[in-house]
């Protein structure tokens, strides 16, 4: 194909690259991005460059930050009581989104994959210990993916920490998602439910 | 929502401005740039920077370029007797993608709209009209899109070329589109394929 801007064809590939933009989307940004003003283009240019330039990650909980510790670590208002280990730094997100968990966090930046390579070492595991054995945590909340490697992980740290003594080591519920028919539930998550059931 | 970091919060903001990007598509695409290498990323900001500072308008033929003329009009192998008249850049892009059309490319940057107060001024009318009468151009292909707009356009158009002699003017076939079901395509485009159909 002979485009009339290799430029354009620039972007458009460049973009492609991103996940969830296919060919299609890709055109349609770049054509926006040619159309809007300049300065709505710099903006998000430098945005680009400053997350990948001054965003790291926080030396305790190993989310993502450009402030050492982070804010949510640096909250004193946040109950150090609480610990929450998740496995990437946007189920952080997803969490402070339903403003429920007033805890800390532990971001461990994967799961137990052994297909992919990725055993406990691969893992923030050592820090978490750390953060356990040194701090004041009496409840931690294991919150990885509801997935074969999430649950692996899960038992796995359960067993890591069952040793260390006054401390209560919980899974978050799984069950049939709110707003949801329980005729549309696949099986397994059905059984998950019944499992898990309470008293009203 | 309290965010461990600003920037991202930022880059997240930026990416929901741009079409098709909603916040979990922006977030997603956000965390990715986050894990991707630092020569990814800056290539990508620079592509929006270069295309921003670099990418203008052809005088010929009013697409996008960043050489005057654009390589389409520049290139000898095509065929000047054949004029195609689009609305947006982006049509050129579709039309090349089919190979089958050899002629020049005419962009009008829209389409007469008065609720939107776009009037014949508004679009390059004046330079195709131009191109017509001093050019070698024997077939004008109206190619606006069929909508409302698209075909008072297209109606302008016809008549405005209608005075010059020797100016054959046509108009994309519009009709029941490949590859779909008949029992699915809408009232118009059906009558559309009837008026329009051919000896096989």
């Amino acid at each position: 194909m002979q485009y009339s801007s290799a430029l354009l064809e620039t972007l458009i590939t460049e973009l492609t690259r991103l996940p969830g933009l296919g060919r299609k989307s890709a055109q349609r940004i770049a054509f926006y991005i040619l159309r809007t003003a300049d300065g709505d283009a710099s903006r998000l240019a430098q945005a680009i460059l400053d997350l990948k330039s001054k965003v790291t990650d926080c030396e305790i909980c190993g989310n993502v930050t450009e402030t050492q510790p982070c804010a949510l670590c640096a909250d004193t208002r946040r109950d150090p009581a609480l610990l929450c280990v998740v496995e990437q730094p946007m189920d952080v997100l997803a969490l402070e989104r339903t403003g429920e968990f007033r805890g800390h966090y532990h971001v461990l930046k994967g799961a137990l994959s052994p297909v992919d390579g990725i055993g406990p070492d691969q893992l923030r595991l050592t820090e978490m210990m750390r953060r356990v054995k040194e701090g004041e945590v009496r409840e931690v909340i294991v919150a990885t993916n509801p997935t074969a490697q999430g649950e692996a992980t899960a038992l796995y740290i359960a067993q890591l920490l069952q040793p260390i003594a006054n401390l209560k080591v919980t899974r978050i519920a799984r069950g049939v998602p709110m707003g949801s028919d329980l005729e549309f539930s696949d099986q397994v998550t059905l059984a998950r439910a019944l499992v898990g059931r309470k008293e009203i």
